[in-house]
C-alpha cells in the first residue's frame, strides 16, 4: 500500500500552484473523437487538435496517462478552461474521492485500485465532463482503461453512439469493478490466515493479520466515499445523470456499496481472527504450564521424600529397615498415582 | 455459508453482458395465470404463450427457478422488456437486496436464506411486477415457493383474487420468514455453546463460536439491507403499494425488522460468550499455577532443609544428636502447616 | 429471561392464520362503560355487549388478559373491524413495539416488563384505541393495569372524565413505568456484583456478569423501539394526542427515553466491570507467581549449595575444613539476604 | 455520585401525584422584583405577593431552593398555572435534561454538577419562564446561584436591565459552567492517576480508574442532553430567544459542547489508560517469569550434576579420581556460563 | 501537546468579562490596507488610524498576534463593534472551532497546530470578516501567516484584487493546511513506532504509543470542528462565499476532511499496534514460559532418579551392581530423549 509522503505545499503557496510530484511514468495523452459514424485516434494531439475538438460537435475523450508533468497539465487546463484548484487536484495524487459541479463542467476524483506484485497500489484517475467532451487522467499509466480503448477502436457495443455521458460511466465502472479482484485476492488471503490461524497460530501469521488489516483500512479510506460520489452525481439536478443514463449509474453506485460491504465484512472477519489467535496463544500457554504443573507437583515431594533418606543423621531408624528401600518406592509410587488421579478429576489430563 | 468465488465480471466487459454462473441446477420455467374465476398453469411455457400472457387482463407469475441459462434469461428479457443490466444481476447471484424502480416495472432483489445439511445457504430471489404480471428468478430450486404455488392451485385464502401485487407480497413473506428457521437453528446452537462454556470450555468451542460469528456476520450482510427494500418499495409513490396492501407490507416490513433485530442480539451474544471463554481459560490457569505454587513453595525449603543434612562435612554438630533426625522432621512439619495457614489466609486454598 | 421459542408461522402461510400460542393463562374478558356520569362493568361481556359499547357514545375498555384463545379474539377482531395481520401480531406474543395507524383505529404493541421469581418476564400489551373505544389484550394476566381498575371503579381523578385517548395514557404510563421496578433491582444487583468484583473476584461472578449482560440485551432489545412509538403517536397527526394530552404523552416519552438511558448506563457498567474482573485475575495471577517466583529463585540455589557438599568425591578439601559446615550456613544466608534484598528493591516484597 | 435510590412513583398512580423525596435540604422562598429604575427582594413572599408579582409589569424572580415539599410547591404552582406533570418532574429530582414548550411558558430542567467533599454531586435545576415571570427551582441549597443575587443586588452590569430573557441567560449560563471546576477536577485526577500508571502501577489504581470512569458515565448521562436543550430553546420560533439574545445563549451552547467534548476525551483518555495498565501488568509479570525463568534453568541442570555424585552407588570411578570434585565445578561453571550467554543472546537478560 | 489549564471564568461571571490568560508573547498589531493599486502597512495603528481603515473603500487586514492584552482588545472591539462575547472567546485561548453569523460581521475561531520542540501547540485564531476589513488574532505569534504577508506586500498573484473574501480563504487554507505537517510528523513516529513494535518490543514502546494516541484524540477534539465551520460557511446564504469564491472554499472543505480522515486512520493503525504489542508481550511469555517448562520437565525427574540412589537405607541392592551407575546413566539419557522427543512432537522445540 502507498506510504504516506509528502502530498501538499508548504502552507501559505498560492492555490493553484503546480509542481512536479511522483517520480515514474511517461505522460501519454491521447485524443478519441467519435460519434455514431466516425472514429478518429490521436495519439499525440497538439494544443491546436485539442481546440479544435473542444468547440466540434463530436463527442471526444482525451485520454491522459502518467500525470507528471505540470506543464502539460496547464496547457490543458488553458485550452478546456479547467480551474487552477482542480489542476492541482489532478497532479497531487492521493486526493480523496469526490465531485464538484462546476458552472460547465464536472469535476470527478476516484480511486483505482489494482495489484501491482502482489502489493496493492492506488492510481488516482480524475474526469472532467464537460458538454461533449471529457477528460481523463490516470496517475499510473491506464492500462485499467485499455478494454474501453479497445471497445471503442472497433466500434463494438453502444458506446460510440451514446455520448460522453454513457463513456463516463463505462469508465467509472472500470473503476469501481477493478476493486473487486483487490478484494478477491485479500480474500483468499484471509481465508488462507483464517485456516492456519485455526490449525497452528504462530507470531508470523499475527504479522500477516497486522498487514491484511492495515491494508483494509487504507482501502477502505480511498474506496469509501466513493459511494458518495456516485451518489451525489446521481442525485445532481443536471443533464449529466438523465432517465436513460439512471439504471447505468445505479448499477455502478450498487457495485461500490458491494465494495464497501465487502471491505467491512472482511474487516470484520479479521477482528475475529485476532481474538481467535489470542486465544489460542492463551490456549498453548495453558497447555505448556499445565505440563510443567503435573511434572513438577508429581517429582518435587518424591523428590523432598528421597531426600530425607540422604540426610547423614546417626540415628535414623528407617535406614537400618531390611525392608526401608522398597518400603520407601512403594509410598512413592502410591503418592504419584494418587496425584495422576487428582489430575485426572480436575480434568488436566 | 457461501465462499466468496467470483461473481463478477472482468472490469471493462460492456454492460448487461450475460454469462453462465453457478454450476448446478435445471432451469425450470412454469406460467401461472390467474384472476378470481379461472386458473392456467403452463408447466413450460413457450415464448409465445409468455408473449401472450404479457397482454392479457389476467394476473400472471412467470416462476423460474434454478436460474443458470443466459440464453432462456435474454429471452424472457426481450419478450417482457426487461432491462439488460436487470438481467446481469439476476445471473450474478450474491447481488445485495435492492429495489429498482424502471418506469413499466419495480425490480427486486432479495436473498433467501434456508439450511441445507445444516450449512447456512443464501437463494437469490429477483421479481420484477409489472402491470399484471410478476416474473421470479430463483438461484435455487425454489422450493420455499412450494405453499403459495399450492395456494394459488387450489384457490385457497384471497390469492387468487388480489392481482399481481397481493402476489408479491405473499413472496415477500416467504422470502423473510425464511430467516426465521434459520436463525432458530443458529440460536439453538448458541444456546448449546453457552452452556458448555460456562460449564467446561475447551478450544473446539472457540472454533464453533468463529464459525458462528461468520455465519451470523454474513447473514446480516445478505438480510440487511432487505429492511430498507420493504422501507423503499412502501414509501414510493406507486400503485403497487396502495391503502389496502400497505398493513401487508408493513407486516413484511416488522418482520424484516425482527431478522435483523435477533441477528444483532445474537451477535452481541456471541461476543459477551467470548468474554466469557476467555477469562474461564484465565481462571483455569490461575487454578493450575495455584497448585503449582502450592506444592512448590512447600517442598522446596523442605527439599533444602534435608539437602542440608544430606551433606559430607565430617564436622556437623546436629548429625550426631540423638533426636536430630526426629527435631529435623518436627521443623519441617511445622513450616508445611505455616505455609499452609498463609495460603488459607490468602485465600489460594 | 424469555427464551427463543417458536413464535413464527411456517414460511408460506396465508397472513391473518390464527393458531394457538402459548400454555399458561385464562383468557379474561372485561368491559368497562363509562362516562363523567356514569361507569358500568361487565365482567365477561357478550358479544352482543360488545357490538352495543363499539355504538354508544360512552368511552369503552375492553380489557382483555391471557391472551391465547383464537377464537375469542377472532370474534372480537370481527365484532370491532380489527385487521387480521393485527389479529395474528396480539397472539403470536414477542413482537417488536410497534404503532400503525390504520383508518378508525390506532394500534399500538408494546412490552411490559416484570419481574416474576427474580425472573425478567416479558408480557406484550396490544392497545386498539378507535372512536371513543380501546381494546386492550394483555399476554399475560394484567395485573399491572389493576391499579387502573381500581381508579376507575372509584372514579378517582381525571380518569373518568376525559375519554380513551387519556386511558391510553394512562395504560402505557402504567407499561413503560413497569421498566423502573425491573431496573431498580438490576441496579442493585450490579451494585452488588461490582462490590463484590472489587473486593473478592471469582468465577461465580463471572456467570452473574454474563447473565445481567444477557438480560440487559434482551431488555433492551424489548425496550428501545418503545421511544420511536411515543415519538410517532405523538406526531401523528391525528385526534389522539390533542394539545391537551400532548403534556402527558411527553411525560410517557421522557420516561421511555429515561428507561433507555438507564439501560445503557447498566450496560456500560458492566463493560467496564469485566475489564476490572479480568484485569483482578490477572493481579491474582501477579500474586502467586511472585510467591512462586520469590520462594523459588531463594531455595533453587541454596539446593544446589547443600548439593554440591553431599557429592560423594573421596578428594573434596572443604569436607574435612572445622568450619566448612558453618562456613556454608553463612554463605547460604548471605545470598538469601541478598535476593531479598534485590525483590525488595524491584518492589516484588 | 448520586446513587440509583426510588425516583419513581409506583406504576398506575395517577400523573400529577406530588410525594416527598428526599430528605436534607429546607425549602426556601426568595422573591426579586426589578426593572432598570427598582429593586424589590421579599425573603419569603406570601402568595398574596406571588399573586401580586405574577401581574405586574416588573420581570419577577421567584427563587426557590431546597425543593422537598410538596404542599409549598403545589401552592406555587396554582398561583403561577403550572402543569402538574411539571410539578412532579421539580419534586422527583434526578430527572434527565430537557425543555417543553407549553402555551403560556417554557419549562426547562437542567443538571448543576458541583463537589461535595470531592464528591460529584448532582442538583436538579427547574426553570420556568412565562410573560415577565421567571420561577427557578433547585433541589439543592442553590449556592451557586449566589453571585447573581449579588449582581441583581448591586445592579451591577446589564442584569437589571433586560428583563427575565436575560436573567434565563445568566441561570442556565451558570448551571452550564458549574460542569468546568467539576471537570477540572476530575481532568486533574486523570493526570495523577496517569503519571501513577505509567510509573508503577498497582491494583489501587484500578479502582480509582474504575470510579473516574462511573464518574464521567454518570456525568455524561446528566450533562449530555442539555446540548440538545439548549439547540431546541434557539431553534424554537418564540421570543424568548430574539435576536438579541441570540449570541448569549450561543454562547452557552458552545459552553455544554465544550463540557461533552472535554467529558467524551475524558473517557477516551481512561480507556487508553486501562490498556496501559494492562499491558504493565502483562509486562512486570513478564519480568517475575523471566527471573524464574533464569534462576530456574540455570540451577536445576546444576542440582542435577550434584545429585549424581552424591549417589552411593559403589562402583564410581570418577568420585575417585583426584580432580574430579573441580573437574564437576569446572563443567557447572561452563555450563551456567553458556545458558546466561544464551539468556542475553535471547534479550532475556 | 496543551495541559488542561484554567481557561474559564468562575461561574457567575458577567457575561463579556475580560480577564488575561496566557503568560507568554508579545501583542502586535499589524494593519494592511490595500486595492488593486495601492498598498499600506502600518506596523503599529492608533486607534484613529484603525477608525478610518473601518470605513475607507479599501480592503484591510488587521493582524493581531500573540492576543493577551484586555485593554487594546477592548479598544479594537469598540472601534470595528465587535459583541464582546466574541472578544471573550478571543481571549480565551482552547475555544472549540465555530463559526458565528452576527449581523455585519462574521466570526471564526480555528486551531492552528504545528510542532515546536517536537510537541504539537495548538494556536487559536479568531478571525472577524465585515464589509471589508478583516481581523485576524492569533494567541501565538502569527508566523504561520508570513507567507500571507510576503504575498501581500509583494503583490504577487491574486490577492490584492481580490478582497477580503479571497484573504479569507488564504488565512484558513494556511491554518488547515499547518495540520499536514503535523500529521506527516505523527505518521513519521507511527511507521517507525510500527518496525520496532514488529520487531522487538518493549515496555517503553508502550509509552510512546500512548503520547501518540493521546496527541491524536486531542488533534482530533480541535480538528474535527473545522470541516462543520467550513461546511457551514459555504452553506450560509451570504455574500461571504459567493459562486467565484466557492471552489476556493471547497478546495478548503477537502483538505479539512482529508485530515480528518488521516487522524481517523492513524487512529485506527494505533488500535492495532496496541494489539500487536499485546500479543507480541503474549508470545514472548510464552516463550519464556516454554523454555523453563523443558527445563524443568526434563531435569526434575532426572534429579529425582538420582536423589533415589543417594538414599543412605543399608539395604539398596542396585548400589551394590557393577555397572548400576552406567544403569541409571543409561535410563536417564533415555528419558531426556523421550521427553525432547515429546516435545518435538508437540511442537514446542
Amino acid at each position: 500500500m502507498e506510504t504516506f509522503g509528502k502530498r501538499y505545499h508548504p502552507p501559505g503557496t498560492p492555490p493553484g500552484t503546480l509542481s512536479r510530484h511522483g517520480t515514474g511514468g511517461v505522460t501519454r495523452i491521447r485524443l478519441f473523437e467519435y460519434d455514431d459514424k466516425q472514429f478518429t485516434e490521436t495519439p499525440a494531439p497538439t494544443p491546436a487538435q485539442c481546440q479544435k475538438a473542444a468547440h466540434n460537435t463530436q463527442a471526444d475523450w482525451l485520454d491522459v496517462t502518467g500525470v507528471h508533468d505540470p506543464t502539460a497539465i496547464n496547457a490543458l487546463g488553458e485550452t478546456f478552461g479547467l480551474h487552477p484548484l482542480a489542476l492541482e487536484d489532478i497532479l497531487n495524487s492521493g486526493q480523496r474521492p469526490k465531485v464538484d459541479f462546476h458552472g460547465q463542467y464536472t469535476f470527478l476524483i476516484l480511486n483505482l485500485p489494482h495489484l501491482v506484485d502482489d502489493e496493492i497500489t492506488l492510481e488516482q484517475v480524475s474526469l472532467f465532463v464537460g458538454d461533449g467532451h471529457l477528460l481523463s487522467f490516470c496517475s499510473g499509466d491506464g492500462t485499467a482503461f485499455e478494454p474501453i480503448r479497445a471497445r471503442l477502436r472497433q466500434g463494438f457495443g453502444r458506446i460510440r453512439t451514446r455520448g460522453v455521458n454513457y463513456l463516463l460511466y463505462t469508465l467509472m465502472d472500470v473503476v469501481i469493478d477493478c476493486a473487486f479482484p483487490v478484494l478477491e485476492e485479500l480474500g483468499e488471503r484471509i481465508e488462507t490466515l483464517e485456516e492456519q490461524v485455526l490449525e497452528n497460530p504462530d507470531q508470523a501469521m499475527l504479522n500477516t493479520l497486522h498487514q491484511l488489516k492495515r491494508d483494509l483500512l487504507l482501502l477502505r479510506r480511498a474506496l469509501w466515499p466513493q459511494r458518495e460520489v456516485i451518489s451525489r452525481l446521481i442525485q445532481h439536478d443536471g443533464e449529466l445523470v438523465n432517465a436513460e443514463m439512471r439504471p447505468y449509474f445505479g448499477d455502478c453506485y450498487d457495485h461500490a456499496v458491494q465494495v464497501i460491504d465487502l471491505i467491512e465484512t472482511y474487516r470484520e472477519m479479521l477482528s475475529g481472527m485476532l481474538d481467535i489467535y489470542l486465544s489460542s496463544v492463551s490456549n498453548r500457554m495453558n497447555d505448556i504450564m499445565r505440563v510443567l504443573t503435573i511434572v513438577g507437583t508429581i517429582f518435587i515431594p518424591l523428590t523432598f521424600i528421597v531426600g530425607v533418606y540422604g540426610m547423614n543423621f546417626e540415628h535414623m531408624p528407617e535406614l537400618k529397615w531390611h525392608n526401608g528401600y522398597f518400603g520407601v518406592w512403594g509410598i512413592m509410587i502410591a503418592l504419584a498415582v494418587a496425584m495422576l488421579a487428582a489430575f485426572k478429576w480436575r480434568k488436566w489430563l
